[in-house]
């Protein structure tokens, strides 16, 4: 029976996060696959406007495309499934992909992202990333003077209301009733501020090709706004891993040290899936290039490696292969 | 006589740091000047391969060009023009760009990277960035078995050539004679994987658009080498702001906080004139973005910052405007 093949590293997720490590590790020679099941923020519709390098913007599905040419350029595989287990045997990382498929590998760099919590009201997908949106950084620019429905039951939602102010006046907040856990101290400056809280459940909306045009909410009343903002949060993808070993934060995101190194030997993760992070593309573009660096400076043999310079093995320049 | 305008930001450099920062500023629709000398590496001739987004690569001079139409897009100005003198008055930092040009903001964006020390031979700037290079991570892919001098003093340089074997085994080392500071043992590596060391001086170098051809040595050797990688260092562009009081570390970097800011309130540094710093692209284009969104939260009023949350200011969607 032929060896199974036994890559240098297998990166879990093709977004931006795996994708950028994806071209630094096939850049430093080392054989490399990307396992993508092809969910996730990369996969939506929305128009990335602030990753540099894009006059016009970029949208988000165009950059996978682009990021998964730029690593095949340098020798990078791909496999579009889904991972269903990950184990350890002796040397090598098993990754088994249903009943059919098994990987290997001596590394694995996790870029898994996280799962956006999105309103429960029917054909929501419909909305997500053209009138639906989540990050006023990324977006709070396109709502400048429009009619915004924020919906969020928490202090972070309210806060986010607040510094909305700066692109519209035009807001209103909707929480969950029963679920409200808005801080007396913020429902205070809410009210100071002019931005009406509602206390309901949205049931319905109606829109056309993504644009939202109403929304219909428990207590009977129908409301017209441009955009929907979701504040209800989001889940790391990290469950695959943490039966590794791999050390979880307490919310779930993965613990990494400043080189993208998890406590689990030849494990490294980068992008949204790690802690502490802003869920920016430049965040992970660059947690991915760090990742990658990493990864490639401990496959060098010893003799190859020498830590004694003061900076540590951080910078890439000294990593690189 | 009217009232002199005041910036909320004025950004000290045009490369990929000073833009990321530009866009992201932009976006949170904060009045924002971009001061630029147009120098450094981001006005170089080097393709950069490995930021994401480029399957063919981005010439740096055109990343700039494209971060620059994607920043006036969301209202950033620009100002083409060398820095004299930085000091504070009152509220406000005041930029003397010479005599004639005088301009005030409320914040800074220290992003002026860092000078390269160039080997000395005549014409030198003719090959940088075509056949002369310094970053292994960027550029060891294009020398895949080719001939490759590489120019340095000291165990770094030896430590690169060591890692560079990954490349290509066509490898000389030229160290300049009683500036050889290599340690006993990197010797011995070095003459254990067959890596010749020179101790001379390059006198010329020979080549045609930028591409090297021959390099005379002080010790009557020629050589004839692919490509040239200069291993002597460099300098972080961080006079100017020294004198504000902002903090450097022993090396002259700026020292900065997890959020990019600086000691001196209102002044934050992002991408290769900061410390502990991997100089890529990818990680420059982050720190811009922090630094951003460091400083866009810094500008709200007290109402609608809420520090409680026990991430901290950190996260791009909390600082957000």
């Amino acid at each position: 029976m032929a060896k199974p093949k036994v890559y240098d590293t297998i990166i879990l997720g093709g977004g931006p996060a795996g994708l950028s490590a994806a071209v630094y590790m096939g850049r430093f020679l080392r054989s490399t696959l990307v396992v993508d099941a092809g969910h996730g923020r990369a996969a939506g519709h929305q128009v990335n406007e602030n990753y540099l390098g894009f006059p016009k913007g970029v949208q988000v599905r165009r950059l996978r495309e682009l990021g998964r040419q730029q690593a095949a350029r340098f020798g990078v595989e791909f496999c579009d499934c889904s991972v269903t287990r990950i184990s350890k045997e002796i040397d090598n990382f098993v990754i088994e992909c249903g009943p059919e498929l098994t990987l290997r590998s001596r590394q694995l760099i996790v870029a898994t992202g996280v799962s956006d919590i999105w309103p429960a009201f029917p054909f929501v997908e419909r909305y997500i990333g053209k009138s639906l949106f989540w990050c006023i950084t990324c977006d709070g620019y396109k709502m400048i003077d429009r009619e915004v429905l924020l919906l969020g039951n928490t202090d972070e939602a309210a806060i986010t209301a607040l510094q909305f102010l700066r692109f519209t006046p035009k807001l209103t907040l909707v929480a969950h009733p029963g679920y409200n856990a808005i801080c007396p101290e913020r429902l205070e400056d809410l009210k100071r501020n002019k931005i009406p809280l509602i206390e309901a459940e949205v049931t319905q909306v109606k829109g056309a090709r993504g644009m939202v045009k109403a929304v219909q909410l428990s207590s009977g009343a129908v409301l017209k706004p441009e955009f929907l903002f979701s504040l209800y949060g989001k889940i790391p993808n990290s469950q695959l891993v943490a039966g590794l070993g791999v050390m979880l934060n307490s919310a779930g995101y993965i613990d990494i040290d400043e080189n993208q190194q998890t406590n689990v030997p030849g494990v490294f993760a980068a992008g949204d899936v790690t802690g502490a992070h802003a869920h920016q593309i430049a965040c992970a573009v660059h947690e991915g290039a760090m990742a990658a660096s990493a990864a490639n400076y401990a496959l060098y043999p010893p003799l190859q490696r020498h830590d004694t310079d003061e900076e540590g093995p951080l910078k890439h320049e000294k990593q690189a292969a």
